[in-house]
């Protein structure tokens, strides 16, 4: 940051967004103080958007920065971590105006004030490119408890929680290309909901999870990967919204449209694997011993591109 | 990241990067864990570069990985905080070919080990505009002890480390206007050193500290501002290198090429408040009641722009 407008800027805007944290020194330093806490681990991820990539061009600024700020709790609602902290580096396009920065600030600090999360600091710098911005997001989990992507083991469930598919055909109502007469499609691809509220669940159950962002099968196979097992997962056993199925039984190849709801992404539910189910999330599979993910529809093997099945 | 190529390129890249650390988990996992380390407190800054901004159109990749680091360890150095992670942000422009995104990785990679400092984590995207890139960088210091902007006193002494102004004479030799016989002021800007040498002896005398980035007098201005004090700047003390010197003998108008050098930015030195001398530091002023910097050149107030003097 330089020069007196963008200082006071900077600071009318994102300072109440410290909500009082005593280690963002009111966003006038060069650097944040993180609490420690006794017992805890501190959970860190960062995720970056860029505007034409990960959402349409001229979307507005405020949902931008909330989403930003919830598919980066979506990785830590999957570590089964409580958020606490975020930092911010956004650059403005040449062009974007104080209102929109405004916007942007006070999206971000809506959601903020909803998940409980301060924001510690960051950089806002410009760029004659998209909208671009990265959040660095912090959370605690008792010591050594991490819900890892590594842990499933050959006999475990394969769950997922809510709908899946719901991200990307709010995508493509999102570019026009969908209709949503019903309106549920584009707010689940515009505002995901973390599933924070899994943490005591995945805790207590859990041998290895990841958030639905590249889309199911592809998430699945880095449980796989990173767990060195199989997952088996059955397509006609995931769970879809009302408004999925709709879409569903409007295509001809059902087959074809289920890989689409599994590949597609943009879902931010939870993927997971435990030794028994966990109330309220649906088992789509099982883990097995080789690698991979092997994907099924209506009992037989189906290719679900990248995500498929590579036997060990 | 999503698809098995980019993954491939991920694994490839970045993950020695993470130098073994066991809360990386080989960059598999969608968080990090960051270890505590009792009695010490966590130090997080979190800077962004944009090509065409930050750094020239068309810079080596390697540089501009190097750099992205270093002026993130700049910060920490300031605030006596000792670096051991980081997180990444890239976003390639389309384009960018394999070759320039394992030189970025090299790069980095390079520094890490320089500075002894793990990648844990982060995340690449690609990008329609220029290469824009965030890193978050994670240091130590004991517990309560960083120095921050907040803590200069009246009757305190001002210091900066090293020489000031090489930065901008730098960014003036990479874009050709200004002749570098000796090839001495390119890399100065380039490949700045943090002052991470400066830790225990900010650790043991300084009250306020900030690094040099936005340039000596707007940076002395944040530790004017943070500790609700003046400082008094003495332009004719402030440390030259023999490039400067040189290059400050040909101007036809002393003064005004010292305010250059003041304002200029990029030196990444560190500019300090304490109540004595600090060795190796040069004093180039002093903490006064009252608030802003009052810049002397030749026995007169002169005017520097936005760090200029404000009485309170």
């Amino acid at each position: 940051m330089s020069g007196a407008d963008e200082f006071g800027e900077i600071e009318r805007l994102f300072r109440p967004l410290t909500r009082g944290a005593a280690g963002a020194f009111d966003l006038l330093d060069d650097a944040a103080v993180v609490p420690q806490r006794p017992g805890f681990d501190l959970v860190v991820t960062k995720d970056a958007v860029v505007e034409g990539v990960h959402f349409p061009t001229g979307e507005r600024p405020d949902l931008v920065a909330r989403k930003l700020l919830r598919v980066n709790l979506s990785d830590l609602a999957a570590k089964a971590a409580e958020p606490f902290a975020a930092f911010l580096a956004v650059a403005w396009p040449t062009g974007f105006t104080p209102e929109q920065r405004a916007a942007f600030a006070a999206g971000l600090g809506e959601d903020l004030d909803a998940f409980g999360v301060s924001l510690l600091g960051g950089d806002t710098v410009s760029t004659p490119g998209p909208l671009t911005a990265s959040l660095t997001a912090l959370g605690w989990v008792p010591e050594g408890r991490m819900v890892r992507r590594a842990g499933a083991r050959p006999g475990d469930l394969v769950m997922v929680s809510g709908v899946i598919g719901d991200g990307v055909l709010g995508l493509a109502a999102a570019l026009g290309e969908l209709a949503d007469p019903g309106g549920r499609l584009l707010p689940r691809y515009q505002l995901p909901t973390p599933r924070l509220d899994l943490r005591d669940a995945l805790r207590a159950q859990a041998s290895a999870a990841a958030d639905v962002s590249d889309g199911l099968i592809a998430d699945a196979g880095h449980i796989a990967r990173a767990s060195g097992v199989g997952l088996r997962v059955d397509l006609d056993r995931m769970p879809l919204s009302a408004a999925a199925a709709g879409w569903l039984a409007g295509q001809a190849d059902r087959g074809a449209g289920l890989v689409k709801l599994a590949t597609g992404g943009d879902d931010y539910e939870v993927v997971c694997a435990a030794a028994a189910p966990i109330p309220g999330l649906t088992v789509i599979g099982e883990v097995v011993a080789g690698t991979g993910v092997e994907v099924r529809q209506a009992g037989r093997i189906v290719d679900a591109g990248l995500g498929g099945w590579r036997h060990g």
